[in-house]
């Protein structure tokens, strides 16, 4: 799949593709990023991007024509465009929506900045999306985001098996993880994983995963239909009470 | 007030603070962005920040000293610490959380990478935090939102009528903004806000911004108490029915 960003900040956007996997995937052809400059798509001497609010407020809006021909350029170069806007008043991301974001040939992600982005632009949007309930000096940020959470779901992108156990896949949270040293300023590693039996080491780990997810997130412990495993592991948590 | 980032990629997260508003914030010297390489706290030759997971599994898990070493170290030149971890098993940011941060002294985020970081970390951390539920890369572009989310609320970093007029600060959605020309593409911007009646200007956006907000964060809307500009845009839009 390709994922094509449109911001007027193309040297802070490009880091998302330089670092970790997903700069491994790019270089591997798993995946395309393409960054572009909304500026390219401004006519004047300046390269102006921004302009005053009809009806008055504080700040600028950002001019809907860089949009509409950046777009008119993507569709050209790539075919069937989905168009993404980061917004605050968009749905908010979530690990199945940037699963299905996955499927898409070509995603295109427009950065808002300033006070906003002409309402006009949104004509050209196929979906607004807030990566939570804050607010941020840009859509850059968002973009990077999903474009990093999206990329993950991409296949080869990411090991299956690290996918599969990430938080969220399986809408439990992760078990805590341990490396060496055993021991570090009186903090040890708790003895079963030293144990090598993998058996109690699987039972734990499920246990750790489940009372985090009570404890936290009680709105995913709600939802979830529970395993043999994971009714084994409520069986031993509550053996330990 | 100072935030400073623990990363091992500290070209990455750099970034954060090369635009925009933040850029500007931390030249006027409102805020310090301080990006700390936790490589520089990791003593053999090749500075290995990641080891093998006790009890098996896939992929690595950050050691537990370079944090705590990096952690000594701010404390010695900075002082008091809060301490954030980047987590999806953490409390998820929003708007009213950042502003809370945004009154420590001296913020320490530190970015996870790999599949997770040694458990004993957390005994620094006071608070772990999620930007959402999604699985990112790393706790990078995480520490980066919470970053840029934080500095908005420290004071003269952002306009107060800016800061004000943001969704969510009131916790109602933005209005539509427009900005020239009048007409693009055959979309108009609409003529309430061509006409130069301030009155009329602010009750069409106040309306916009409860419809927008009763149509996609009904949660919102539901939780809110309404001033009397408010209920008087409420008639406006019953009017229109």
């Amino acid at each position: 799949m390709r994922i094509i960003i449109a911001t007027i900040f193309p040297n802070f956007v490009r880091v998302v593709k330089e670092y970790g996997v997903i700069a491994q995937a790019v270089e591997e052809g798993k995946i395309e990023i393409e960054i572009m400059n909304l500026r390219d798509f401004a006519h004047d001497r300046h390269r102006t991007v921004d302009d005053y609010p009809y009806g008055g407020g504080p700040g600028m809006v950002m001019k809907p024509e860089p949009f509409f021909e950046l777009h008119d350029h993507c569709k050209q170069q790539f075919g069937d465009l989905y168009t993404i806007l980061t917004s605050p008043q968009g749905i908010t991301l979530n690990n199945k929506l940037a699963m299905e974001l996955s499927k898409k040939k070509n995603l295109l992600i427009f950065c808002g900045r300033y006070e906003g982005i002409d309402e006009r632009v949104k004509s050209l949007v196929d979906l607004e999306i807030s990566i939570g309930d804050y607010v941020l000096s840009g859509g850059e940020l968002a973009a990077m985001v999903i474009c990093d959470a999206v990329s993950r779901f991409v296949p080869g992108v990411v090991e299956d098996e690290s996918v599969k156990r990430d938080s969220f896949y399986n809408d439990l949270l992760d078990h805590p993880q341990y490396t060496r040293p055993v021991e570090y300023r009186g903090l040890r590693v708790p003895e079963v994983l030293l144990s090598g039996n993998h058996e109690m080491v699987e039972l734990w780990r499920t246990a750790e995963s489940l009372k985090l997810t009570a404890l936290r997130r009680p709105d995913l412990f709600l939802a979830r239909q529970f395993s043999v495993e994971e009714k084994k592991a409520l069986i031993h948590l509550i053996q330990e009470l």
